[in-house]
């Protein structure tokens, strides 16, 4: 299933890409005066196939996961948050919650590795495992279970396309999984713990400092392969951010853009990107993280978040602010008369 | 009317507003977690003295007016563009007519000082003169005239409000209109043209460079008491942008938020603020413009503007883009549950 994904995903169709840019470029203000939106509205255009594309049926992905690395102290809270939060996504209660409300976008919560065994109402069981392993003495999860992990983000991802939507975003609920996200980032970017670890949930600097070593024991305990991007999820990733980067395979795979959150689900794609580069055409990007690493991992994979709302909830909050905006984007090109259609008279 | 306008507008209720901010640290997230979007509840919820504050209803109002400095070769379009433009507001036809139909807001497009002695269907008529004096070689307007554009904008958003609105947001069309808006902010923030002018819709470098020229001249011609912002604006200013600030002004006075968009609404913002700085309480900063300039005048204000799309059109479009998002504040404020509320059994 991964590979067949893989293969299915081809590059944006250039040449609706470049008439949506001419026709942005010959709308009835200065070029390029409306910046980004001109660019979303030629990706949508491209990724769509269409001059008049549509971001109307909304969904976030929430994959849930915990992970053995918590026992090391790296987060503030205890790990039963995370199902707490999963159980709260159903009840409608949560910061995504609130802004998908707004938004009118339809939550699909995952159980894809919550620390207990119990079935939640509303939730949808895609449990791979009960958390990850402790990543600082050992592998997250087995080379089989990434894989899985990618798959059910795949699965996830075109079930919300089969049902009407055309428009994704990803977000993710996991105790403490700044650190596994951190690990991966350092194995793909180089760069030492230090420079990609961030303070996550409000860690006071103590904790901070120990989330470092944690972060950097990882990457030095388990050795991934940088250029097997399977092995790093597996040696120092998590459940949901496999399931993420799956996700972006999937939707790309249909022909579906998605809306990347902040800090773990850049790094989700950033994976997806090390498994076929052509998911980028379909990946938006909506706010810049606060989390340290968050902007490494964007400009890695050359996206500029638009909203610098200094928020750092994850949940898919980013992907819930972005709707209206790539909406507002389209209504632009679809709305705005050009030169050539407005006549003497009227330009 | 100016003095009552600005003798009724009091500091924001900061009861409601520590009220408020208490209840997002409260929210089930980490404190401080989302980020502005935290800020904006409680902002709204000071303005409105509600902790369930509603931004449902909204109106862009448009102020259009020409410029007697477009002799002087400071813009790329020809001037009619400005007329043009304000017709094609209320076809629908522009970017924040897209913007605007996206967000459902309502514009009231204003001609106060259009160089065209017809009457436009559709258009509020409220002209004060045929545009501006070149303000190269004198004053842009008289002091009464001034005073007049401030009343006009109070009167404008005074009956947006009146018509049901509960967030406003400003707009502008005005052929060559950043070079008044450099002239202002060269002499409130005391820094030489060159640092605060920019290449508005898209000058050449010989004639930016002329462009700058121009605002120096301006502003050693004129000598405007930067003590005196009725002086500034009579002196080196703009009717669209003596209203845009007598709308801030205007809508501060009872009680309602406003959305600034970018470069020229900002440096409107700043001349309110001169008259009285207590109208910052109720302005809400919506996109960082690229034109230059515009950072330096969102500084003088200490706003902070939330979206980094490279836009410069104008017209208010970015607080279309706005009001999602600050509704989205609202949903967090409203929707989501405190951990007092949540109870044991949720968080």
């Amino acid at each position: 299933m991964l590979e067949g994904t893989l293969a299915a995903i081809t590059p944006r169709d250039q040449a609706f890409f470049n008439s949506a840019k001419t026709r942005a470029d010959n709308l009835i203000k200065p070029v390029g005066s409306m910046g980004k939106l001109e660019h979303y509205y030629a990706q949508l255009c491209a990724i769509q196939r269409t001059l008049k594309p549509r971001v109307d049926k909304r969904a976030i992905l929430i994959f849930c996961g915990d992970h053995g690395v918590f026992a090391e102290g790296v987060a503030v809270c205890p790990q039963d948050v995370t199902i707490k939060q999963t159980k709260n996504f159903v009840r409608g209660y949560t910061g995504v919650c609130a802004l998908a409300m707004q938004a009118k976008a339809k939550l699909y919560p995952v159980d894809i590795a919550i620390n207990h065994s119990v079935k939640l109402a509303g939730v949808i069981d895609k449990k791979i495992a009960l958390g990850t392993n402790n990543i600082r003495y050992g592998a997250a999860m087995t080379r089989q279970q990434a894989v899985k992990s990618l798959e059910v983000g795949i699965e996830i991802a075109q079930n919300a396309i089969a049902d009407g939507h055309n428009i994704l975003a990803t977000g993710e609920m996991g105790i403490c999984n700044t650190t596994p996200s951190a690990a991966i980032l350092s194995v793909f970017s180089g760069l030492d713990a230090a420079e990609v670890t961030g303070v996550g949930a409000n860690l006071d600097h103590t904790r901070y400092l120990n989330k470092i070593k944690v972060v950097r024991d990882a990457v030095k305990c388990n050795q991934p392969n940088t250029d097997d991007p399977i092995d790093v999820l597996a040696k120092v990733g998590g459940y949901e951010i496999g399931a993420m980067a799956g996700a972006y395979l999937g939707a790309a795979a249909k022909g579906v853009a998605v809306v990347v959150d902040g800090f773990i689900s850049t790094v989700a794609a950033l994976l997806a990107y090390r498994l076929n580069p052509h998911v980028r055409d379909y990946l938006i990007p909506s706010h810049q993280s606060a989390e340290k690493g968050a902007k490494i991992a964007s400009q890695m994979l050359e996206l500029d978040p638009p909203l610098a709302l200094d928020m750092r909830l994850g949940e898919g909050s980013g992907g819930a602010l972005m709707f209206n905006i790539l909406e507002a984007a389209c209504y632009m090109g679809i709305e705005m008369i050009t030169f050539d259609e407005a006549g003497i008279d009227v330009v």
